[in-house]
């Protein structure tokens, strides 16, 4: 269960990462944030904030990470959300 | 810093539980997924899927419940949007 245990670790942070990059993606391309929620998006930025926080707090450099590539791609979809609802 | 630090992590599991929960709602409400990206939630969900196969690895009940009530609105998102690209 040891490596398996892991693996699902690694799995679920490169998940983490990345889920929002075609996200990214399609909203800059087609730069339709009509059926995006600013307040999840928010929301979403700042946990990502507190996970990096926490992730120097408990020294895990995989945690800074992971969840640093994350706010990147939710940091754009959150200004594109805001930039076009002005 | 301990009590502070524990702080940004129960901060960072809560924003992780209900990040989704307006997205959820104004999905239902609006029934627009057009600006959603289909790949991203897949993403998304498989990485809550994996937190919590992981949270079951290292015994952590806080990071079932975390992941377990994102992937709730996570899955409902993920359903609306193949439900509508059909």
């Amino acid at each position: 269960m040891n490596i398996i245990g892991e693996l699902f670790g690694y799995i679920a942070g490169i998940c983490t990462a990345i889920c929002f990059l075609p996200q990214t993606l399609q909203t800059i391309r087609t730069k339709n944030v009509d059926g995006l929620s600013l307040l999840s998006y928010i929301i979403y930025c700042t946990g990502l904030i507190s996970w990096i926080l926490y992730g120097l707090y408990i020294h895990s450099l995989q945690m800074l990470i992971f969840n640093g590539i994350g706010l990147v791609f939710g940091g754009i979809i959150l200004y594109m959300i805001i930039r076009r609802q002005k």
